[in-house]
C-alpha cells in the first residue's frame, strides 16, 4: 500500500485556484507521504508559491500550462478545443502512465468529458458514474449515481451497484458491503420497470454482493446499507435537497441563536459542541467526489472549496489508488459478464451520443 | 369564506386511531368553527370519546362503520372489497354532496385509489399528484408530486404546475405564486426531453403563471420559488431525504449536546430558542398532504402522526375548501385547453393502468 506514486492536479480548476490546489498540497502530504503531486497550470504562478515551502517543493512537479477551462465553457467544445489546458494535459499524463490519478476542481461536465475520451471506460462499463459519501446517523453512506447520467437502464444501474460496492470497500474499508437500490417504497413492485429489472438482475446474478433490496430517501442518512444506487437525475435531486436540508437546519439555528440574549450566553458554553455537529456535517469532509467507470482515477472536487476540502479530495484519489479499485471491479464484472448476455450494440452509448448528452448537462 | 360546510374524516386510519382524530377535531374545531366534522369509523369506540365533551359532540357526526382498511391493504383489493370500510363511506359523502372533503391518516394508495374511483378526475387531468409544503430559509416551498406517480409524461407535469400554483394561492395567500420545474441544473439543455418539453409549454403557453424554469434540489429550502413540480418518484425522494437529513441535524445535537456537561449547562439558557427551531422544521406543521386533481378535496395526514398534526391536515382541507382551490384550476385548465392539443386517447391513463400502477406503490 506504501509504494509511492504519482497524482495529477488540475491546478487551475476552482473559484480559488491555484491557491487552494497548493495549500491543498501542503495538508495532504503529510497526510500521504508515498504521494507525490504533478501539479498543471500556470508555472508563473504555481512555482514561486511552492519555492516558498522547501518541503512542499520537493514532493511537487509543475508542468506549465497556457490554458485552463473556465467553468461555463461547454463539454462539446473542451473536448474540441481544450488540448491545451491544465485539465487536458493532467488527464493526459494519467493515461501516458506518468501518474495514478487526477484530481480538479474545475467544471463537472468539462471534467466528465474530457475524461471518457482521453481513459476511456473500463472494459464492461458502458457510463461513468459520480459517487461520493453522505453522512448517516452510524457512519457515511456512499451514493452513486449523483448527476453524470440523467437517465439509465437496468444494467447501468447493475453496474453502478458493483462500482458502488467496489468504492465502499477501498473507501470505508468494508468487508461486504450492503447495497440498495433506491426507490419509493420497499415493495418488491414499487417504482419503474427499470428497477424492478435491476434488482432482478442483482439478486440472480450470483455476484459476490450483499444486495439488501430497495430503500427509500430517508435510508441515505439512516444508513440502512452502506450503499445506495440511482441514476444520476434522482442522485442530484437527492445531493441537493440534502445540502439545502442542512444548511436550511443551520441557518434556523443561527438566527434563533442571535435573537435571543439568553440562548446567547448558553452559547458560550454550548459552542465547542455545535461547533462540533456542524463539523460533523461539514461537507469538506465530504469533499471529493469520484467518476467511477473510467480507465483510471479521477476525482472531482467542489469548485467553491478551500484547502481542506481540496486535501479531502486528493484522500480520495489516494485511497482509490492505493486500494486498486479498478482491479477489484475488474474482478466483479468478470462475474457479471460470464452470467448476463452481453449488451446490445443498440445499448451501448456511442461517443457521439455522449457528447450531445454531455452538452445537455 | 364563513359559509359553514362539512368535511368527513376516516376516524380509522392512522396509527394512533380513532384517538388523534377525535383530539385532532378538538383543536380544529376552535381554529374553523364554521367548519362541521362527519366521523366515519365504529361508533362505539368513537360516541362515547365525543360525549365526554359537550361542544365537540355538537359539531361532529358519527357514521359508523364495521370495517377499516389495514395499513398493508394493496389498492387492487380495497377497491374491490373496501365498500363498507371508513375510508370508503368518506370519500362516498364527499361524492354524495354531504360534505366538501375528506381527510384520512390511512393507507395512501388505498385512499388514492379509493378516491379516485368514487370522485373521478378533474376535467382535463390526467393524474392526480400529492402536494405539500416545506419549509424554506424564506417561508414555504410548495413541491407536488410526491408520490402519487413513479412515471410522468410532460403534460403532466404542466398539469401539476397548474394545480400546485393554485395551492400555493390558496394555502400560502399568494397573488402570484412562482414556479419551477425540479432539474439537475438551471440552464435550458439540462435534464430529460420530457422536462425540455415542460418548459417549453409552460412558457409558451400564455398562462396566467409566473414561470420561472428550471429549478435544483437545494432550491428547495432556498425558497428560490414559490412551487415546485417534478415527477413523483423525485418528488418522493426529496421529500424522505429532507426529512432524513433534518433527522440527522437533530440527532447529532443531540449526542453532541448529551456528551458534554459544560453544554448541558448552556442549554439550560438555549433551551427555548432550540425548541423554536426544532417547531419551525416539526413535520406536524407541515401534515397534511393534498390529492390534487381529484373532483373533490382529500388531505392525507401522516399515519404517525398525533392530534396536533391531525388537527393541521384538517387546516389544510378548510383552506382548499374555504378558497375553492378546485374552481381556480378550472379556470386555469379552459387557459390550457384553449391553447394545447386534447390528449391524445392512447395518452389517457385508462382506470386498468391506473388500477396496475397503483398495485405497483
Amino acid at each position: 500500500m506504501n509504494a509511492p506514486f504519482n497524482i495529477s492536479l488540475d491546478a487551475m480548476g476552482g473559484d480559488y485556484a491555484p491557491d487552494i490546489v497548493v495549500k491543498g498540497v501542503e495538508s495532504a502530504r503529510r497526510r500521504y507521504p508515498h504521494a507525490r503531486f504533478l501539479l498543471f497550470g500556470d508555472a508563473g504562478i504555481i512555482q514561486p508559491a511552492l519555492d516558498e515551502n522547501e518541503s512542499l517543493a520537493a514532493c511537487c512537479e509543475v508542468r506549465h500550462t497556457d490554458e485552463a477551462v473556465t467553468g461555463d465553457a461547454k463539454p462539446s467544445q473542451v473536448i474540441r478545443s481544450g488540448r491545451n489546458t491544465s485539465m487536458w494535459k493532467a488527464i493526459e499524463s494519467v493515461k501516458a502512465g506518468e501518474s495514478r490519478g487526477v484530481v480538479s476542481a474545475g467544471n463537472t461536465g468539462a471534467l466528465m468529458a474530457m475524461s471518457r475520451l482521453i481513459m476511456r471506460m473500463l472494459p464492461g462499463i458502458d457510463r461513468p458514474a459520480i459517487c461520493s459519501m453522505f453522512p448517516s446517523k452510524v457512519g457515511e453512506t456512499v451514493m452513486l449515481d449523483l448527476g453524470a447520467n440523467a437517465q439509465c437502464d437496468s444494467r447501468n444501474l447493475v453496474e453502478f451497484a458493483v462500482m458502488g460496492e467496489c468504492f465502499a470497500r477501498a473507501m470505508l474499508g468494508l468487508e461486504r458491503p450492503s447495497v440498495g437500490l433506491l426507490n419509493i417504497g420497499s415493495e418488491d413492485l414499487k417504482g419503474t420497470d427499470i428497477l424492478r429489472e435491476a434488482a432482478q438482475t442483482l439478486r440472480s446474478s450470483h455476484l459476490d454482493m450483499e444486495f439488501a433490496g430497495f430503500v427509500e430517501g430517508d435510508d441515505i442518512t439512516k444508513g440502512t446499507v452502506d450503499v445506495i444506487v440511482t441514476d444520476g437525475f434522482t442522485g442530484n435531486v437527492a445531493l441537493k435537497t440534502a445540502e439545502g436540508t442542512a444548511k436550511l437546519f443551520a441557518t434556523f439555528l443561527r438566527n434563533a441563536i442571535r435573537s435571543s440574549l439568553m440562548a446567547k450566553f448558553g452559547m458560550i458554553f454550548a459552542k465547542p459542541v455545535l461547533s462540533q455537529v456542524m463539523s460533523r456535517a461539514d461537507p469538506r469532509r465530504y469533499n471529493g467526489a469520484l467518476f467511477v467507470g473510467l480507465n483510471g482515477v479521477v476525482v472531482k472536487s467542489h469548485g467553491g472549496t478551500d484547502s481542506i476540502g481540496f486535501a479531502n479530495a486528493i484522500g480520495v484519489a489516494v485511497d482509490m489508488i492505493s486500494r486498486d479499485l479498478n482491479g477489484r471491479i475488474g474482478e466483479q464484472l468478470d462475474h457479471l459478464a460470464s452470467q448476463l448476455a452481453p449488451r446490445r450494440p443498440e445499448d451501448v452509448t456511442t461517443s457521439k451520443s455522449f457528447e450531445a448528452e454531455s452538452e445537455a448537462k
